[in-house]
Formats: structure tokens, sequence, C-alpha cells
């Protein structure tokens, strides 16, 4: 067993992430800057435990996709991956709902053997990104279960059963952070919050994604405190989520679905927010609520889209990186 | 989740199982009585856990084997397997000496979730034959973790470490059955020695197969009060095991490692015993220990030999059995 664990010792540009969006960014933004310069504070509200294993997928996604194992098309899943596992729990009678591939399946063992031993998840996660070759840091929200819950006309969901099991057909009334409980902050991620050299928030679910991580205690506190400049990427374009359930989910929490909206619900926190050229328009709405706009093509198509949003969110953080990527 | 659960209500044949040499012998056994007459009562000493999953390698073998999914050629594990998760789990730091197939893992993954659920170890056995469709009842021998040690001149080892891992290369000093501390019968095992129409000792190891199951606690007293006859089958052959590390595990407790050896260390047990062909010469002295010698080909190398061979026990324990196989 690797007994690696980073310290954070030196400012870094922390990145709130959810899955798919933010580990695109990511990409592109280890691609900018060294991936030694970049901390990944995932979200955990996704993770649960299914076949008695702890699946956790947005750290997956995350972790995945910056070890350029990623199955790109999807977005998440590992590239090439089989379900011959998945196919003989059907045969066994478990729920297959949740796709989970072969390959994939030896995070999540993994993952739950070490938690099992003792290991905490930020310790586990470490260790699988370490395992992966990825330099970039990335941390679990939080060593506690966090569940997102989606209440629906069909009931108190899990985010997953909601997402994947009913594909968002569930009518939302509302949205339940953390709902297993009190959820401490990951034990670097204040201290990583307060010496951060810039704050980005992905372009992640502001409800799902983003929701859980600032809901935890002391985590908007730590941002507010701190000296790095905070910005935002907006994950709404044109009214419309780039993937995922986030119009429902804003709509029922009060929030626009739209880049405004994402400014609003980040109002307190951001100095500024990265909005798709489709979007200029709301601009000067923006800069109404004291919160400075970039408007820039932020649809993420390919790499020299990741890594153009990934300069245009340090421009707007106001860092100086070189002309040419890495 | 299934919710059957077989009693046993009516006399079957009982047959003592390890893994491959007992799988073998039950499918032609099988191929000779109805199914639902079998009751295969199955070593739990190589059970482990490993990744945080119980594995129940006998139990897979009899099973899969009776399923009619078992990998012929090695005699364990899921015909057509692929190894991706095994692969990845290696990339992630994770011991890779014992082969877990993708197939494979589902079991091994079910079984956990279950008993961690709270389900004992034969209600999760039963759950498992019932959805690969066996007929014959599948029981381990114990719903206590019960594993077996093998003492060597590298220190003391599981079973599987042993055999698998070391490859039975350590000089073995001796063997340590039900290792973990006491080990109660499965519930259904004595009603089921008690009311059975014969009990059959499978050509196993007799030291770390049918050992375990012997030394539990009442099941020498259950085999010796029964009512029905208790026969054997040699897992010698010519004063070599057909498979596994029989000779140097029987002779480290004492054995001869024949099959005369057998039939001593069963003595107290046994009214009869299936020896080789090759063995013949054994038969006297084998009548003088008081039991019945049957000399038959016992080399199972197909089909009609396992069936020749479940009609040779069958005829030894004096059962008729219909002359053509089902």
């Amino acid at each position: 067993m690797p007994l690696r664990f980073d310290v954070c010792r030196k400012p870094m540009i922390v990145v709130l992430s959810g899955g798919v969006g933010a580990a695109r960014f990511l990409e592109g933004l280890a691609a900018v800057v060294a991936p030694e310069r970049i901390a990944a504070v995932v979200n955990t509200g996704d993770d649960m435990v299914m076949h008695g294993l702890h699946i956790a997928p947005d750290l997956d996604i995350v972790t995945c996709t910056l070890a350029g194992v990623i199955d790109t098309a999807q977005g998440w899943g590992i590239a090439g991956d089989t379900d011959e596992c998945m196919q003989w729990l059907g045969r066994l009678g478990a729920p297959t709902w949740f796709k989970l591939g072969d390959r994939d399946l030896a995070l999540h063992i993994y993952r739950t053997a070490r938690l099992r031993d003792g290991a905490t998840l930020s310790r586990v996660a470490d260790e699988i990104r370490h395992a992966l070759e990825v330099r970039v840091t990335i941390i679990p929200m939080s060593d506690d279960p966090a569940p997102t819950h989606v209440l629906t006309d069909h009931g108190e969901l899990h985010f997953e059963e909601y997402f994947v099991r009913e594909r968002c057909q569930p009518a939302v009334r509302g949205v339940r952070l953390h709902a297993a409980g009190p959820v401490r902050p990951a034990p670097s991620l204040l201290p990583l919050i307060a010496s951060a050299e810039a704050i980005i928030i992905a372009p992640s679910n502001p409800v799902v994604s983003v929701g859980p991580i600032l809901a935890i205690p002391g985590v908007q506190e730590a941002i507010a405190a701190a000296s790095a400049p905070v910005i935002a990427i907006s994950p709404i374009v044109g009214g419309a989520a780039i993937k995922g359930p986030a119009v429902p989910l804003m709509r029922a929490v009060g929030m626009a679905p739209t880049a405004l909206g994402v400014a609003e619900a980040y109002a307190d926190l951001i100095d500024g927010i990265v909005i798709d050229t489709v979007d200029a328009a709301l601009a000067p709405a923006i800069e109404q609520l004291g919160i400075r706009p970039l408007v820039t093509d932020t649809i993420m198509r390919g790499r020299p889209e990741k890594i153009a949003l990934a300069r245009a969110a340090l421009d707007l953080a106001g860092l100086s990186v070189a002309a040419t990527p890495s």
C-alpha cells in the first residue's frame, strides 16, 4: 500500500468540482499550468453504496479523466471497459440500473476494501490518483457520507436513483443535501481554500455538484475569508445545461436556470464568472451584481476549447500563464 | 432478492465435498439420480476475505460445475471469463496472486453484499445455486468463519496462501483447522446427516477438504449415529493425489498418502470405500479394517467416467439406480 499523502504546503489553484464538466475543465487547466499547482475538491454527494461497494462517481470521473483513461464519449467509465461482472450480478438477481464496468469495479472494490481497513476517503482518493499517475491533487469534499437526495413526485430519491435509474423523469420538488446528517470538510479542504492562489468553481451543476461542497459548514466562510480571487464558469449556456439535469434542479431550488441565475447563486462568493458568448446579453446584469463577467466560448468540444476555457478562467482570476500550453 | 430457502424434508444422498474432485463426482451423481435427491455439504476452510470480498472457492467450484459454467480445463473459475478487474486491481497496488475473473467476481461481490446485509452463508449459497439453476442442494459446512491454516517452514499460512501464492513450496509441518475459533455446523447440516439415505465422502483431500467438515463438533457423532450407509471415494490413486497437495498434507498429519491411508483416516466412520484399480492390492488391508472396498476406475476423465464412478459409489452404498443415466 502506498503511504504517500499529500499535505498542501503551497498556494494552489483550487477547483470546486462535480463530474464530467469539471473533469474536462481540469484537463484544460492541467495543460496550461503545472498539474502540481492544481487541487480539485470533488463533490461526493453522488456517492452511494451499491452491491456493498462504495461508488464515488465524481471522484472517479475526475481521476480517470485526468489519468487519460476515461471513456471520452460517455464522459464517465473507463475506456474500453467490459461488463462481464455486471451481467453476472444481474444473473444473480442484483440490481443492474447503475452500470459498473469490469475495470471500473476495481476502483470501487479497492476503495471499499481500504475504507473498511480504516482509511479515509481522502486517503483512498489520493492513493488511487497516485496509482493512476495523476499529478493534480484530488480530494473529496468530505470523508463523511454526504448523500444528495432529490425530492420528487415519486418520493425522496438518491441523486443517482433520480438521475440514472429514473432518467430525471420524476418532477422535482426540492433537493436535500447531506441527507445522512452533518458533514465535516475533508481535513485538507479549509487549509487548501485559505491558502489558495485562486478558487475556481468548475462548470458543474450549482445545485447537486457545487451545492454539496458549499453546504459544508465552514466552506463558504473560508472562501469569503480567502485572499484568493474566486471565479466561476457557468455550466448553463443559452438557458440549458451542457449535460445533466441542472435546469429542473435549479428551478426546484428557486434559481433561474440561466448564466445570470448561476451568477446570482454564487453572488456572495465570486469575483468573476465566465459565461458563454450566446449569453453575452446577460453580462450587464451580472455586472450589476458586482461580478465581473468574461464572455467567451465555453463549450469544451476538444482539447483546444478546454485549454482556451482554462486560460479564460485564469485570466479572469488575474493569473498570468505562459502563452504556449505545456 | 429470492426468498427461497430449502429445508431438507426427505432423506437425501449427502456428499461431503471439497472442490474440483467433489464437483466432478457430484456432476456424475446428478446424472445418475435426481439432482433434488442430492445435498452437497461443502468445505469452507479455504474461504478467505480478499479485496474486502468473501471468496468461497469450494462453494463456487461445486456450484459452477453443477451449473455447467465452470472452466472445465482449470476445474475452477467460470468458462470464458476475463480478468479486466484484476488487472486494474493490480494497477491500484492490490495483491493479484489469487486470480478472480470478472464473472467470478460477481459471485464474490453478491455474496459479500448479502453477508453484510445479514444473510447467512447458507442462505447466500442457496440463493446463488438457485440463480444459476442448480438443482442439487448446496450448503456450506458452516456459517461461521473456519479458515484452514497450514503450518510451514515459512510460517503459518492460510491454505490458499500455501496452495496458490506459495505453490505448495514450503515444507508442511502441520495443519490447523478452524483457525479462527469455534465452528458450528450449518443449521441444516446435522439434520441432513441424521436423515440421509446415504453419506458419501467425495474424492477430496482428507486433510484440508473433508477434514474441516469432520472437525465440526457434532458431525462425526451425527455420521456415526446415522442409519445411512457411509462410503468414501479415495482421492489418492497409486500413492498420488489426482489434484492438489494431498500427499504432503496427509504426511504432515501422520496419514499414509495411499488409498489405505484414506481408509484408515475414515475407519471409524465409513462402511465402504471406492479405490482405484491400480490400488487393488490394498483391498485386503482395507477389509482388515472392517471396511468394504470396491475396486474400479476412479479417474474422472469425462462424463462417462464420472457417471461410472457415481454408480460404483451408489452400488457400494447399497442404493439401486436406474441403468440409464438421466
